[in-house]
């Protein structure tokens, strides 16, 4: 049986104000909630319906499990069909950027993405062609909304996003910088080479005037048809896969 | 002012047994609406209130338009944010399929797509880059939901999409099939040629057994990380992308 107070305490998790003040977010679902307890997030509680808790298989022994009735349940999840199964875990602690290991990769830098399907699209997508590191802008929408998080499937379990300014982050990182921007290089001829930061803009006005004018190669993803854009996850889909797909061919 | 039957009619369009019926669509926004104005599609009446009047520009002098409330709109829109602007739009006629324009191209089959979302996005990305046919499994979710139409931001418009069985379409259709598999070739070393046909999956089951049995080539996504599968509308644009990279090289 939950008590009002803990509904309104998971509730208040859909806010990101309320998820800074009690360090916590939301995991919804059977395979994301088992992703999660797998990685090196630190799960707080566990909500169950009765019938959800066998899907579950064994599970930590220290893991606080709570079964809650499907009405309960219905109270406290943030998804059209709730799946019974709902974790509340602890905000990662912000690291200081590890610089060293920054080098020698690709990364992905969001400037001020604002749709929760998006960035979490773009999270899951990232991760399966081996990029491990998001850069935010401060404007972009949290990672740790209860709409990204389910967007990702799982995958921001095992993925560092960080928030920071973007133009002071360019500027440290000293690597070459390649923006999706609608007027520059084809992107089936550009060389991304072993390192860099790949910048995709907000989904109406694009990059940033002052991102921008830190661009190296400015890359277009050349257009077939009467489309006047593309949405920015696809967008990002293009980048990762092309990058892979040099990486593949210079071995 | 608007009645109950005129709402009612509006509203139960966003319901596919009413839309065939009526024979007609929602199209909502003003950058949709437009783009389907200029389109070959026949528009039946378009609803604005007054302040979203003033952004549709000029408009054929024959079109209807009705000004309605802001409350009003409310009321008609299935968007979670009302733009104001809304045409009811006739279903195209089913044409015969035209064989003749299908050979020298690439297609995308669609086996039982089944988020709104998803197919939107997939008509839009197909757009941008070249591909004029989308072939849908019957199962597939319907292209007129205002989801989707509302997804793919005016490309419907543009864009010849058909419901059919697929299984019998490959058949008649003679080209290689390109098949959306998690054993196959890498799409990187995959040849797509001049024309064939690229079948994509259900979101959870992939593409059915009887379907799979029709692929020439089965063609893998390479994955870098522990992310265990990707969205079907980004799968969906590596192929795409993948298969423009390779007709811009080939000239």
């Amino acid at each position: 049986m939950l008590s009002k107070a803990q509904i309104s305490l998971i509730t208040s998790l859909q806010h990101k104000k309320f998820r800074k003040q009690h360090g916590l977010f939301i995991v919804e679902g059977v395979k994301s909630v088992r992703e999660f307890i797998a990685s090196d997030y630190q799960i707080h509680s566990l909500y169950t319906t009765a019938e959800a808790r066998t899907k579950m298989g064994n599970l930590p022994q220290n893991l606080k499990c709570i079964e809650v009735t499907v009405p309960e349940f219905q109270k406290i999840s943030a998804l059209t069909h709730p799946q019974g199964v709902l974790a509340l875990v602890y905000l990662p602690a912000l690291e200081k950027f590890d610089w060293t290991q920054l080098r020698k990769q690709h990364h992905l830098l969001l400037d001020d993405i604002q749709d929760p399907g998006n960035l979490g699209t773009i999270i899951r997508t990232a991760e399966w062609f081996g990029i491990q590191h998001i850069i935010c802008s401060v404007g972009t929408v949290d990672a740790f909304n209860p709409k990204v998080v389910q967007a990702t499937m799982g995958s921001l379990a095992r993925m560092q996003v960080y928030y920071t300014e973007l133009g002071e982050f360019i500027r440290q990182a000293k690597l070459p910088t390649f923006g999706a921007l609608l007027e520059g290089t084809s992107i089936y001829e550009t060389d991304f080479g072993d390192a860099g930061l790949i910048i995709m803009g907000n989904e109406g006005n694009g990059i940033r005037a002052a991102i921008t004018e830190q661009v190296d190669y400015p890359v277009t993803i050349p257009g077939f048809g009467g489309a006047e854009s593309l949405n920015v996850a696809v967008a990002s889909t293009v980048f990762c896969s092309e990058i892979a797909r040099q990486k593949l061919k210079h071995g």
